[in-house]
C-alpha cells in the first residue's frame, strides 16, 4: 500500500498530529479561561473566541511555514496563501466556535492538506475528549492510534447521521432536509461541529454526515479521514479560487451513501 | 432560604449525587466496553446497552430502597413502585442510549425526585464528561461544585437551543419546529440526550430545551436543575398515572421563554 504514498505525506502527517496537538492545547486553555478573558479583556465572549481562532491559526501556519515553506495554506481567518510544493495546508483553527464560546465540548482543531487538489491528509484534535484522529491517504485512519475501520452493515434507519446548517441556507431548506431524513426511517444528531461530525462518521459513530453548505476548512480534513475508514466523500471543488467558496458536503459509510445521496440530491 | 427546604431533602440531594456517582462508574465501564462485550455476548449493540441500562437501574433502585424504603421508584426499564412517603425517583439509569451506543459521549445518568409531584432534586451524572450536576429546591444549582446562575441576557438568537425528538412525533412535525425556530432567528443542538441538553440549559450553554414528547425519566432531573439556576419550565403531568405518560417538555432561561413557547405553541 505505502507505494501508492505520496513522496512527503508521511512526514507531514507526523508533523500535523504534533501540531495539532499542540494547537489543541492553546485552543484548550483559551476554553477553560473564556469567562475570565470575557471579564478581564471587557470583550463579549465572540471576540475572545475570535482571538482564540486567530492565535491558534497563526501558530498552525508558523509551524508549517518552518517546515515546508512551500507549502500553500488557507485558514478560515487568514485566507489562503499559495505555495509551490503543490500541497496546500486547509486549516480550521476552532470548528465549532459555537460549542466553544457555550462552553460546550464539541469543538475541535482540524488540519487537513491537499495535493494537487485532492484530500490527503487529515488531523482533528477534540481537545475536551482527548481524541486525535489522524489519516493520509494510502495509510489507513486512526483515532488515538486505534485503526478505524467502517461497518458495512451500518446504515441510515439502524445508525445515526449527523446534520448540519448555517445563515446561507434557508431555514425551510434545512426543515426539509429534516423532515426527509426522518422519513427515509434515520435520526439524526447535531453537534455543533462539522469537522468534528465528519471524524464521528470515520470512527463509526455516525453513520454519515450532510451539510448543504460549508468551506473547505471544515471538511477537507474529515473528508480524508472518512474515506481512509472505508468510506466515501461527495467531492468538494478544489480548483484555484472555488477552494475558498462554500459547496455543499456529505460523506458517508458504504451502506448509507444511496440513502444520503438521495436525500441531499446529490 | 433553608426554612423552605422540605425535610429530608438535603440528606437525599447527598445521597443521589453519591447514587449517581457510583452509577456513572458502572455506566461508563460498560461504555468502555461496549465492542467487546458485543462479541463475547454474541449480542447486538442495541442488548448491550439494555443489559447496562437494567444492571444500572438496578444498582440506583437497591440504593433508594435500602436508605429510603418508603420512596417510590420510576425508573425507564422497570415502571413506577409506589411509596409512602410522598417522595418519588424518577431514574433514568442510561440517557441518550443512541449515543452510547454508537460510541458518543453525551449521554448522562439522571436521577429526579418528586414530592407531591413536584420535582424537587435533580442530579446527573455525565462520566464522560467528568461532570456532576446537582440541584434541590431551594438550595441552588451546581456544577461540580461550582453554582450555577443563568445570565438573564442571553436569548435565542445570541445563544443556542437544544432540541429533541422521537418516533411519537412525525417527521413533518419536527422539520417544522427546525424551521420555526431558525425562521425566530434561533440556532440548534441535538447532541442525542435530552437530559443532559435540560442540564446544559442550567449550566447557560444551552438558552433553553424543547422536545415535543417526553417521559418523566427524561426530564424530571433536569426540570429542577434548572429551575434552580434562575430558569422556567413548562409543567410536566405528574399525579398519578399519567407520570408513567409522556407530554411536552421546555425549559429555557428568562430571556428564551416567550420565543420558545410561541414556538413550541405551550
Amino acid at each position: 500500500m505505502t507505494s501508492h504514498v505520496i513522496s512527503g505525506l508521511e512526514a507531514r502527517l507526523a508533523l500535523a498530529e504534533a501540531v495539532a496537538r499542540e494547537a489543541g492545547e492553546v485552543a484548550l486553555d483559551y476554553f477553560r479561561k473564556r469567562e475570565t478573558l470575557v471579564i478581564e479583556t471587557k470583550r463579549d465572549p465572540q471576540d475572545v473566541v475570535s482571538i482564540a481562532d486567530r492565535d491558534v491559526e497563526n501558530l498552525i501556519r508558523a509551524r508549517f511555514h518552518q517546515a515546508y515553506p512551500g507549502d500553500g495554506v488557507l485558514g478560515e481567518e487568514y485566507g489562503l496563501e499559495h505555495g509551490s510544493s503543490g500541497f496546500t495546508w486547509v486549516v480550521d483553527p476552532i470548528d465549532g466556535t459555537s460549542p466553544f464560546v457555550n462552553g460546550m465540548p464539541n469543538w475541535c482543531v482540524s488540519i487537513g492538506l491537499l495535493h494537487d487538489g485532492v484530500p490527503v491528509l487529515g488531523v482533528i484534535s477534540a481537545p475536551c475528549h482527548g481524541e486525535l484522529y489522524a489519516a493520509a491517504l494510502g495509510m489507513g485512519a486512526t483515532l488515538n492510534g486505534k485503526t478505524l475501520t467502517l461497518d458495512l452493515s451500518r446504515n441510515i434507519r439502524n445508525a445515526v447521521t449527523g446534520i448540519g446548517a448555517n445563515n446561507y441556507v434557508t431555514p425551510a431548506f434545512v426543515g426539509k432536509m429534516v423532515e426527509s431524513l426522518l422519513d427515509a426511517g434515520g435520526n439524526f444528531v447535531r453537534n455543533g461541529s462539522g469537522a468534528l461530525m465528519l471524524a464521528y462518521v470515520a470512527a463509526g459513530r455516525l453513520v454519515g454526515y450532510y451539510e448543504p453548505y460549508m468551506h473547505a476548512w471544515d471538511c477537507m480534513a474529515g473528508y480524508c479521514l472518512v474515506k481512509e475508514a472505508g468510506g466515501w466523500y461527495h467531492p468538494f471543488p478544489t480548483q484555484g479560487e472555488t477552494l475558498t467558496k462554500g459547496a455543499p458536503v456529505l460523506a458517508a459509510a458504504p451502506g448509507a451513501i444511496e440513502d444520503l445521496r438521495s436525500i441531499a440530491g446529490l
